[in-house]
């Protein structure tokens, strides 16, 4: 098997491992922050606006770290640089 | 074995841990905010409508890193560019 | 030991792990809600119906994880798109 | 060996960690509703017929977990394709 | 070696950790429902019957995990079809 | 190292792994539901007899799956079906 | 080193590995129940005898799982009918 | 395969493995401060401009460390020293 | 090397490791039951005594895990029957 | 591959591992104690200023820890005194 | 190297990771009851010399855990038995 | 590759994790004492300098485990005399 | 590399294995037995002397475990009689 | 690579994984009782300088563990006397 194949088999793997522990981190958080959020609301139900406004801007800040891993996934699925480069030397 | 092979094995391997460890995150997550809502059911029972509605929005949300999983899953094995390209270089 | 056979192999091993791996999240998450559930029952009996159809709705969605795990885990084992190409190239 | 040996030894390996890992989480969630279930029938007797309902019901979709584990390990032990269609080349 | 004794090296292997590992969990849900079991019956002693009765149904069912890993084990042990197979074709 | 050597090196570790680890679950769960008890004991000293017969009926329960372990460890030393049958071949 | 060395090996470290394993459980477990006992006492001086009673019969149950791996321990040590047979035919 | 090629490999897993570890505590961390912001909103609501200001600050500052490992990241993926040094001598 | 110098090497590290293990778990059920006992002191000093007995009756049977552990690492270095046999055939 | 590109592999790797775990220890510390002020100024919100200036003092404590991590993270890729050395050896 | 080397090297890690381990258990379990009797002290000060003669004695038996483990270690390095067999044949 | 090559890589990976491994405790254990101060300041607060004051100079003895590391993690990279050894030979 | 070598070896990593693991229990140990000291003087200050003297005495008899491991290490380092035997048989 | 090489390679490795895992405990316990003793100075201002001379003494104590690790670390590094032996018999 020659480098390009061997640069695929490194992206492929890396993506799936890359995405799957990448989402234990941001549900968990979300879903603690999400139950926090509900336990409020019924507590303070005059609050509900300001509560539900603020969860889901942090929930989304949350979200970020778990959209750095979709990012970098899908980097290296579909806009891999040094895909790209081995595919020019290839073609060449 | 040819370079095809290899790729369809990363293929295989990584879309199988992908999901396995990516659900284990949001079903947590989920399950924990999914009680807490109905224990604010249960202390708060005239919020039932707010609570349901903030749940189900807030569940998709860390559902979204599922998905995210499942996303990167189904690239791996139906729409994968590293097969694809190795499939046209085989075919040619 | 040729492609399709190393290609058997891996679909067989990650189905196994994926799906074993998968079902951890889910179950958990699902117990507690139910768990949860149970003592909100016990806690606001009039609340019952709402109680009983949040927890379904909701645990329908927690269970979705847990069914990608299975679609993952079926799609690996009978409807793998390598092996069906490996299979119409050996059968070719 | 041949190919035939190999995917029969996967198939056996991929079945007893399939069913062992995922039998953790399922007897876990369920013990931690039945757990509770008794707790809120000692809380509020009256209700012990609606608890235990709401329990086996849950229960039941919790056990769907480990079904679905044991539906896989069954399918690799007796069901397994990749088995048949080695089986058929090497008959032939 | 020849294919007959490698199945059989991972059906004893597999058997072992498939119960080893598949004992965990049922022994700990159990435990604690048996635990809140025993509260409950201290706190609310009229309701004992009922909490016993509730007690062992749902412990079956929690039972039910370990008796999956204890049939595939049986299986793996005496009724295993690849090692039936490989018997055949050895002995014909 | 002939076929046979390799069954018995593969039931002794297997044995002991499986005897091992499948013990940590009932000694956990068997602890918490007697610790349980004795507290329910002492805050409810006239329903002794119910508890202590609730106990032990349900330790025996947990118990069987550390049993099952034992079972599968004494079959694998003493009956085991591949080493008899490859003691048979050997014998023949 | 022929296969007589190979058993003795795998017995060795099958018995440090499962005696080592199998201790954690129980001493957790009779721990756990023997502090609750305690304090029990000191709660309901009254019933000491009962809750005496019921922990040493309790821990003697616990006891059993390491006892279990304290026999299969032995076995391997000093009963392994797998050493008895290849010294057998290695004294043939 | 060269230097370049190998290079490029490692820059793969690498960047995979620091953003998906790298995602689980900045997530976890942020989850737990909204969660508790929520909290303080439904405890104090006079006060929900100075905890949603103080939160969003914080929460940055806690994202710094998951920027820090997507920085991290992408210098290896889009402007690793390395690479470009072997790229240089590779084409010189 | 020799069989007797791998029967030797397997001892040593059987020993190591199963003593090393074997004493987390009694020192952990050993510490929780004793601090539990001061508590109880500290609470019911009249029951001094009884609470003294019970402690070291019940710590010296946790201990007993330990001493199993101890008693097979022993037996591993001091009375290994297969390192005898071995010896004896060597120095037959 | 030469000393120079086996020094580039090491670098590569052991930032990514230094910086992906390094992250995980500061995030958590940091949304521990964010999670404490904001339930703090709930509490007294006379105290806001002081408690914020105190905890932005305090985050920047334990953020060294993560900056320690990125300091050695970035001198292992832009000024590894290893990588200098060979570099010089190699163009010398 | 020879057989002596090998017992040699074997007896240093197992004495190694024999105390590093065995030293945790004992450690925490001290701790936790160190921490309990100054607990109960300050709750009931007149039963100081109680409370006090009952701890040491109690971690007396705690570090007998971690005196097992030192026991063990000093065995393997300054009195191994299989060490001073070796050195007896090589010495012949 | 030569020795000094391997100095460089064992010193290059082992920085890497000292570093990363090492920041994870003193992050922890500084961020809880950051949140039970800010706790403290708010249930107390004229002793607000008292306890800024206490817990600066602990912070910075926490700090000190982590700065054992990076010291460490420089002298690895900057003043390893095992590297300064083998340079002075090579370039002898 | 001869024997000599292969001891300083395993001398080396043994030491320092055996001293990180070993610091790991007694530190918390004592960090517990110490936060709980703290919390005795507050709520009993007349008693800080007999709590300060059993503290110190109970933290020597904890921290003895990490001066096992330590002496382990310094034996392992400078008195290793391993090491001094193949020194004495290589000057010899 | 001669013995030398490998003793540095070894030391070098050694005393990376030493520092970094022997700073976790030293690191949290420390921020455990930090933690206690700054919410016992706000229970108890007037104690504040006796809770502050315990808690230094004490640290100093906790820290000593760490320091143990320390000093395995340099003496690893600049005292080995494995390496001043091979350093003096490769001078020789």
């Amino acid at each position: 098997m020659d480098t390009l194949g061997w640069v695929a088999l490194a992206s492929i793997l890396s993506a799936g491992v890359c995405m799957g522990i990448g989402a234990i981190g941001p549900a968990l958080g979300e879903g603690r922050a999400l139950a926090q959020a509900l336990g409020s609301i019924a507590q303070q139900p005059d609050e509900t606006s300001t509560i539900t406004r603020t969860l889901f801007v942090g929930m989304a800040m949350v979200e970020s770290t778990a959209i750095y891993c979709f990012v970098v996934t899908m980097i290296l699925i579909f806009a891999n640089p040094f895909w790209k480069y081995f595919l020019s030397t290839a073609g060449g």
